[in-house]
C-alpha cells in the first residue's frame, strides 16, 4: 500500500469539538456521511479491524460463543419485555411498504433471550454466553464529539445465560477479566467504577472508563483507597451534625418573588448550603415531599431505589399548589401533610431556612423533630466536590471519562419477562439467570486518541496503529533512494505482522514527515541524505523521537528489536 | 466448543420452501427473527466469518482498499444520482427524532463517490479501488428462501475509480478475476453470464451464477459454444424467413370480445406464433407500436435501449384507443399513425394474424410492407424455449441460477451526476471512469447448500465447514473412550486449522451421527465399539462415507492426509 490514498487535512475540521475528533478527521481516519453517521476510510477501517480482532480474540478466549443478529426487530419483542417505552425516542422505528412497523436494534438482550428461550431447555445447556460484534442504532438526541456519540456505531454486545447467581458470578467475572485483557492489549488507561444498572435493569453492574476531560460520564474516586463509581452510583460518607448549636425560634421570613435556591439565598444572605429545598413527587400514585440541602441535585436512581419503586416523577405544578396551599418556590416540609423523605445530609443540618407553604414566605431557624417529622432518612442526591469517601473519608475526587465498556448482572428481569425458563435436573423450570456486557467499538479508538495525542498527531499504541512502519524516501526522483525503499518494502512486507506504508508521493519531506506524525504511525524508516552520504537509514520513533542509524540491511532487525520494546508499553 | 450449544431440529420448519433455507434451519445455522431478517446462531456465524474472511483476503489480494461506511445515508445524494425514483418502495426510510428523513443503505455509490469527489483530486491518486463487507437493507416485497432474498443481508460492494476506460477495464477485470477466485474457494459450482446493467446504468455487466432449480435468475446458456447470459441481456439468433408462400389477400375477421392472443388463437385456430401482437408504449412523450410475436414476451430493457431512451411505459387505456381507434385488445400495425418498432422475430413472418383496429375485429393475412410499413426492426424480446445460440446456432437451453455476483462497467454515470472529477497530467478537470462490484455474502452459504447436500444434511466444503472435524464418542459414560475422546481433542485443537467439535452430550450414537451429518461436519472421528475391542478409532468421510481405521496416535496424520485429499475436490 502507497500513501497517495490516504487523505490528510492540515486544518482541523470545524465540525469538530475534541481533539480525537479532530485528528481522526484530519489524519484521514473517518469522514462525516450525515448526522452521527461516520464512514471509515481506509486508514480507519484499518485501525477499526484491528480492535475488532483484539475484541473477537478474547471473547474467544472467555469462552463466549459468537452470533450475528438482525438489526431489524419486531415491535412485539421490546413489548414484551417492556422496553418500547423505556427506549422512547432513542429507537429508530420505520414502516414497510406493507405497513408494519419494524425497529433497529439499539441493543439485543430481547432478541437473543427469545432465541434462547427457544432452542435451550435443559440445564445440561447452560451455561452459555453468546456474543456479537454489530452495528447499532440509537437517534442521539445531540450526536456529537465524532464516533463518541453517534446514532450509528458498532457494538461487541455478550449476554450470558446460567442456571444460578453463582455461575451468573463466574460468567460476570470472565466477562469482566476478558474486558480488562481488551483494554489492555488496546493500550488504554482505563477505570472500572461501580455503576448503576439504569434501563438494562438488574443490581449490580461495573462501568469501563477512560478518563478525559471530554468524557460525558462522571467519574467519583478517592485517590487514597481506590473506590470509583459513576455519578449514578457513587454514595458519599454521610455527614456529620454540623455544629450543637442551640435550637433558635422558627420565625416567618418574606421573601417576596424569591423562588429559587440562589434567589433567597442572595435576599436572606443566608448559604445554599444552609438551606433546604423541598420537592413534591408522586411515588405509587401519591404525593411525597423529598428534602435536599440547598446546594445538592436529587438523584432520582437512588430516589426510586430507595422508595422501592419503579420510577418517580416531579409532581405537576397544580398538584404542589395543592399539596403546599403555596405558589410554586415557597414549599417546606412544615405543616405539611405527606411522607418526608429526607436526604442523609438535611439530617444533620440546624437551624436552617426553607419554604413556609406560604406564597412569597420562607421559615429560617427550621429544626426536623422539633418543627417536622422526617418519615425517612436516605441517601437521595449526587455526590458532590467536597463530600468524602464513604469507605476511607478521604476527600472525593470528580473527573470525566468515556464510557468503553459495561458489564451488567441482569438476573431474571428479561428471563421473566420473555419466559425464558430450563428444566433443572429435577425437571423443575427455571428462569435463566442472565447478565448482558457491551463494548462501544468505535469509542475505543476515539478514546485511545484522546488519551494519547500531542500536537502533531495521534500517538498509537502498537496494538491499533494502522500501520507500524512507514518507509519514506525524501526525494522519489533519486532512483538510488527509490530503489532502497523499494526493496526495504518488500523486504518488511514479507516480515509477518510487520504493517508496512511505502509514501512514494512526489512530496516534500516535510509534508511528508508532518503526514506520518499526523496519522501517528509508530516507526518512521527515513532515506534521504544520510543514505546519500553514507549509505545509513535513519529510524525514528513516533513518540520521543528516538533516532537510530543504521543499515539498510540492518533495518529490519533493528524495528524488530523496537517493536519488542514498543509492545511492553 | 462442545455440542450442546448447537440446536439442530428432526423436521423441516414449515416456513422453508427450498432445502438450503431448511437445512439452515435444520443445522442450527439461522433462524428467523422477522420477515427477511435472521439471526445467525453459533454455527451459522462460524461459516458466515469463514466466507468473510475469504472474501477480505481475495479483495485484499487484487490491491481493492478497505472502508467501512453507515448504513444511513443522507437523502440528498440519492436524489443527486437520481436513484431515490429509481429504488422506489424498496428503499427504507425513517424520520428521524428532529423530522429528518434518512435511508438504510441499499447499496453505496453515491456515498463512495461522494467521499472520492472530495478526497482524490489528482490523476496521481488513480486509480483506486475501494471495498467494504457490510449490512445492505432493502424492503422486498416478498423476501423469501431464506437468506437468499431477505431485507437485511451482508454484501461486498467494492467500487472502482479510474483515469480512463483501459484503466476501468483493467480494474473491472481484477475483480471479475478475484470473484472467480473467491467462489472457487467456497467451491461453488458458478458460470459467468452477460448481463444487463439495470438500475446500476452502465454498459457492460457480468452476473456470477450458481445454477440452481429454485434460483430466481433466468440462465440462458449455449451447451456447445457455452455462450451464457441472464435473461434480461441475452440474443437469440436471429430467425430465418419462416417460409416463401405466395402473399395472401388480407382480410378483416370479426373477433367479439376475443381480446388476448390466447383468445384469438383458440377462436381463429391460429397458432400464437402465427400472430403479432402490437403494444402501443410511450417514448420520448410520444406514443410507438411495438411489434411481437404472438408467442414473445417484450423486453423492456432491450426496448429502452433500442429507442435511445432512459425508460418507456406502456400507454394507458386511454391513449391506446385514441391512437388505434379501438378498444384495447384489437391493436395491430396496419393503418397506424405512429413509429412502428418490429422484433426482429416479426419481421420474417408472412400471412400472420394481427388486430384491424376496429373493436371485435381481427386482420389475417398480414404482411409487412405490403400492408404496413416498419419503421425500425430490432431484438426487443426475451429469449425462449426453440431459441438458437445467436453465436453458434445451436439450441438454447434454458434454466435458473442464484445470483451471487455482479459486476458492472458503470462509466460516468455517477461520475458525472455527482461531478466526480480529477484533474489530469495537463491540469482539465475530467470525470472519473467508474466500476461497481457486488457479491452476496449470504447468499455463497444458500448456495452451497442448495448444490451440495443430501438427504442426510449438508456437504461442506473443507473451506466453508463450521468445523472440519466432529470427534463422536459413542457413549459418554465410558470413562475410557471419554479419555481417549479428550485426548483427541486437545491434540487436534492445538493443529493450525483443524477446527474440532467434540459432541460429548449424553445421546444415543445414532442421534450424533445424524446430528453431525446435518450440520455436514466432513470429518467424523468415531471413539466406539471398535476401540472398545481393538484401539482404533474410526474416521468417517462425511462426503462419500469411505471409513478408514487408525490408532488414536494416527488419527492426526490420517486427518491432515485426508484434508489434503479434500481441499483438492
Amino acid at each position: 500500500m502507497v500513501a497517495n490514498t490516504h487523505p490528510t487535512l492540515k486544518e482541523s475540521p470545524s465540525e469538530a469539538e475534541i481533539e480525537s475528533h479532530k485528528l481522526m478527521i484530519r489524519a484521514g481516519l473517518i469522514r462525516r456521511i450525515t448526522a452521527g453517521a461516520y464512514a471509515y476510510l481506509p486508514l480507519g477501517t484499518l485501525v477499526l479491524n484491528k480492535v475488532i480482532a483484539i475484541v473477537r480474540e478474547e471473547m474467544n478466549r472467555a469462552g463466549a460463543v459468537e452470533v450475528f443478529l438482525p438489526s431489524l426487530q419486531p415491535l412485539d419483542l421490546l413489548e414484551e419485555s417492556g422496553r418500547l417505552q423505556v427506549f422512547g425516542d432513542d429507537l429508530i422505528t420505520f414502516e414497510d411498504r406493507h405497513g408494519k412497523t419494524t425497529a433497529l436494534g439499539p441493543t439485543h438482550e430481547e432478541i437473543v433471550t427469545d432465541i434462547v428461550r427457544n432452542e435451550i431447555n435443559s440445564y445440561r445447556q447452560l451455561p452459555i454466553t453468546l456474543y456479537q460484534i454489530q452495528t447499532k442504532f440509537r437517534d442521539e438526541t445531540r450526536p456529537r464529539f465524532g464516533v463518541l456519540r453517534s446514532k450509528e456505531f458498532i457494538m461487541k454486545d455478550a449476554y450470558s445465560f446460567d442456571l444460578d447467581y453463582e455461575g451468573l458470578n463466574k460468567s460476570y467475572k470472565s466477562m469482566y477479566d476478558a474486558y480488562c485483557r481488551i483494554f489492555d492489549r488496546c493500550g488504554l488507561d482505563y477505570l472500572v467504577v461501580e455503576a448503576d444498572s439504569g434501563a438494562m435493569g438488574g443490581d449490580v453492574s461495573h462501568e469501563f472508563m477512560v478518563p478525559s476531560p471530554v468524557g460525558e460520564d462522571v467519574l467519583i474516586r478517592c485517590l487514597k483507597c481506590g473506590y470509583s463509581a459513576n455519578r449514578e452510583r457513587a454514595e458519599p460518607a454521610p455527614l456529620l451534625q454540623e455544629n450543637h448549636e442551640a435550637l433558635q425560634a422558627l420565625k416567618e421570613v418574606p421573601t417576596p418573588n424569591k423562588h429559587t435556591i440562589h434567589e433567597v439565598s442572595d435576599f436572606l444572605q443566608v448559604k445554599p448550603h444552609h438551606m433546604v429545598k423541598t420537592m413534591i413527587y408522586i411515588a405509587n400514585g401519591q404525593p411525597i415531599a423529598v428534602l435536599l440541602r440547598g446546594d445538592h441535585e436529587v438523584n432520582e436512581t437512588k430516589l426510586t431505589k430507595a422508595l422501592g419503586q419503579d420510577a418517580v416523577a416531579l409532581a405537576d405544578h397544580a398538584t404542589i399548589e395543592k399539596v403546599t396551599g403555596a405558589r410554586v418556590g415557597f414549599t417546606g416540609p412544615v405543616g405539611l401533610n405527606v411522607e418526608i423523605i429526607a436526604d442523609q445530609a438535611v439530617s444533620v443540618l440546624r437551624n436552617f431556612v426553607t419554604g413556609a407553604n406560604k406564597s412569597d414566605m420562607h421559615l429560617s431557624n427550621v429544626n426536623a423533630e422539633r418543627d417536622f417529622k422526617i418519615s425517612r432518612v436516605a441517601d437521595v442526591r449526587y455526590v458532590t466536590t467536597g463530600d468524602r469517601c464513604k469507605r476511607c473519608d478521604h476527600e472525593i475526587t470528580i473527573s470525566q471519562g468515556i464510557e468503553i465498556g459495561h458489564v451488567f448482572k441482569l438476573g431474571t428481569k428479561y428471563s421473566d419477562a420473555l419466559k425464558a425458563k430450563f428444566l433443572d435436573a429435577n425437571g423443575k423450570g427455571k428462569s435463566m439467570i442472565m447478565g448482558c456486557y457491551g463494548i462501544g467499538v468505535n469509542r475505543i479508538i476515539a478514546s485511545a486518541i484522546e488519551r494519547s495525542h500531542d500536537e502533531n498527531g495521534i500517538l498509537w499504541p502498537l496494538s491499533l496503529a494502522p500501520y507500524k512502519v512507514i518507509i519514506i524516501p525524501v526525494n522519489v526522483n533519486d532512483h538510488a533512494l527509490m530503489q532502497v525503499a523499494h526493496r526495504l518494502y518488500d523486504d518488511l512486507t514479507n516480515c509477518a505482522d510487520m504493517e508496512v506504508l511505502l509514501d512514494d508521493r512526489d512530496q516534500r519531506p516535510g509534508v511528508k514527515f508532518k503526514d506520518a506524525d499526523l496519522i501517528g504511525i509508530p516507526v518512521k524508516v527515513i532515506i534521504g541524505k544520510k543514505f546519500t552520504e553514507t549509505k545509513e537509514i535513519e529510524i525514528k520513533l513516533r513518540k520521543g523521537g528516538e533516532t537510530f542509524l543504521t543499515t539498510p540491511d540492518g533495518v529490519r532487525a533493528k524495528i524488530e528489536h523496537l517493536f519488542e520494546a514498543l509492545s511492553k508499553l
